[in-house]
């Protein structure tokens, strides 16, 4: 982080507007700060899924399906499909939206897909340790990087092959997503 | 915008990533740019649609959904309420989400709810000129603000009063949002 920036800025309510917003002291310049999109698949190949092993900080040496930031310039289809190629080295077929997840505590939200292998194959990209496929009941439940990874998992499970209704909001549990990592 | 602020930035790969980011010349502090999420409802009240006139830009005068840019530290649901309090003065019972929309031109997805009125009531809001009651055939279509209203109201009318499906993504001539306002 850098100071440089950062000591411009104080937290105040801009005219015109109800809540704080990091403003320059200087020029009244207003750094909004806005939740970020997650996208992500759960890949499922012959009834198994599909899930790499963290090779980078959080979570590391934990397992979670292939996802990330979205970029600009991109749509959240092409987002979930550059973060199989980019942690999996899989090519998606993507099938619909089976979760849209909001993580308050970390101004995150997250479109997952349901997806299958558009073409057969798939490695350890340079963020995984390692990918695998699992059947249901050998997922490393313990080692799953995060809350949301759960429950998409397990969303995966109940809509079956079947068309997908509408999607997952957050469980009743964690409705805003405002638990702690071991609250999965 | 402030020459103070953007003088330090550059547009450069930083080490260890693929594609340009704006990184501070001084301290290399990275200013990640990040895809803006909007939140907002088609509210049905008695088979009709409830829309709101812009009062402000872009397209003042213009007719849309309760919609807005989601806050930090909200839920996408949270967000979609807000909003319409906010332009509607409306309580709103969200239902799931109708669409996903991406607008990669902007920077954009929309996560688009179908709702009714949670209590009876609603009126003009700080941002809205008028907010109204619309049966399908007396939408203003030519007076819409945005593209994605277009959409989300087709949406809205495909999905009648059964379960929602999956939710719907962008129009299959518009894949990538990329289109023009006039595209609508």
């Amino acid at each position: 982080m850098s100071s440089t920036v950062a000591t411009g800025f104080a937290r105040r309510i801009p005219e015109g507007e109800d809540r704080e917003r990091l403003v320059c002291n200087d020029c009244g310049f207003i750094a909004y700060e806005n939740p970020k999109i997650v996208v992500g698949s759960v890949v499922g190949v012959d009834g198994q899924v599909l899930l790499c092993r963290r090779a980078i900080a959080p979570r590391r040496g934990f397992w979670t399906i292939p996802a990330g930031y979205m970029e600009m310039g991109e749509t959240v289809e092409e987002g979930a499909r550059r973060e199989a190629r980019e942690e999996a080295c899989a090519d998606l077929a993507l099938d619909g939206v089976l979760a849209v997840y909001s993580i308050a505590r970390l101004g995150q939200v997250q479109v997952l897909f349901r997806a299958s292998l558009a073409s057969p194959g798939f490695a350890a990209g340079a963020e995984s340790l390692e990918v695998r496929l699992f059947a249901w009941e050998d997922i490393p439940w313990d080692d799953l990087a995060f809350p949301s990874v759960h429950w998409v998992l397990h969303a995966w499970r109940e809509a079956g092959a079947g068309p997908l209704g509408a999607p997952r909001g957050n469980p009743a549990e964690d409705a805003r997503g405002t638990r702690p990592l071991e609250g999965a």
